[in-house]
């Protein structure tokens, strides 16, 4: 236990902890006070840590997700679980049926179902964004289409690369969990390029030099 | 307080917690008993339920930026309150400098201080996505930052179209905040339908006419 706490860099009372939560499997016990871990089990508390950390899963939801790597589940049910989880925080139980429309005219051509978590939560999130009075929502939401599409096909082609189909629905959960907040991460990153480059042209070098030089 | 309720269907004793936060300002009092309420309030009430709601702030933070839409700060610092309030809920505080290297080399020519927030966050998250042992993060995130750079270009765009600093304002608070969830939301119907287009064609149309017949 303290060695794999070490090895993890994890303290021993937060082992113990994923331990009675259920993330991680008990150790092989070899005495009463003695149990013994392998690099399975250091493996296990990395994702533990990766998806309570950044990818801001709840401890329910993380067990909930290891379970289904855990699983013989096929992949794309894995992807559902992982969609599911890793979900937006919209309320989408009263989304209504104008909002779901213009979603379905923005993914007009999208093989997906509708009960697609995704479908419902942009329904949500577009009828918020009417509600505040903001206009030309239909541009904007086009263009997130567009970029969705390229980050959604540098997921798969991550899975992919994998060999097993463990390691594949390991991808598949932490890239899920991982990958919204990486986006929203290199989006702000952006914000501040874009916005400098065309309200403060003449400042951008010098921002530029303030980073490349420590 | 009735009819300000009817109008934005916001419970009267939600509205009250509003006022009680200082999410929302006082109405005007025309009696001891009676305030008079306008349409600013109407407004600010669907803006407050849109940052609390699909924009997943806390009421501390959703006081910040609106305390920020007020003000007379100059755009570029509205940004930056936004983009630091929406924030990505990642523990930057242990970022190693390995993996803020490799996020300037991602980022290699971008106009951004040191201290962007989405610079720190995205190392903590390539830092988590290596700690898991996941390969070929740098091909992966280096799609992302292309649909980063088409969904600022889309923020930036729409907060242009706006006409005077106050709305500027609210769009850049509101656009950061639901675009996180906005992005996430799509992603996970691209996922979908990237997956299906790959592995299972065949059966892309049969999908698609179940969204187009109700």
């Amino acid at each position: 236990m303290s060695e794999l706490s070490r090895i993890t860099e994890t303290p021993v009372p937060t082992v113990k902890y994923y331990l009675r939560e259920g993330l991680l499997p008990p150790g092989r016990r070899t005495s009463p006070n003695q149990a013994q871990y392998d690099d399975e089990h250091v493996r296990r508390i990395r994702l533990i840590r990766a998806l309570l950390g950044p990818g801001g899963l709840d401890v329910a939801t993380a067990r909930e997700v290891i379970a289904a790597i855990d699983s013989d589940l096929p992949l794309p049910h894995v992807f559902g679980v992982a969609q599911r989880a890793a979900s937006v925080r919209v309320d989408d139980r009263a989304v209504d049926a104008a909002a779901l429309e213009r979603v379905d005219a923005l993914l007009d051509g999208f093989a997906i179902h509708p009960e697609n978590p995704g479908r419902i939560a942009a329904a949500a999130v577009l009828e918020a964004f009417d509600a505040v009075g903001q206009r030309n929502a239909d541009d904007w939401s086009r263009r997130y289409v567009e970029a969705a599409l390229i980050v959604a096909e540098a997921d798969l082609d991550t899975v992919e690369r994998r060999v097993t189909r463990d390691e594949k629905a390991e991808t598949v959960v932490v890239g899920t969990a991982l990958g919204d907040a990486l986006f929203a991460a290199l989006r702000r990153a952006a914000q501040e390029h874009v916005s400098t480059t065309r309200y403060e042209p003449e400042r951008a070098d010098e921002i530029r030099r303030a980073r490349s030089t420590p």
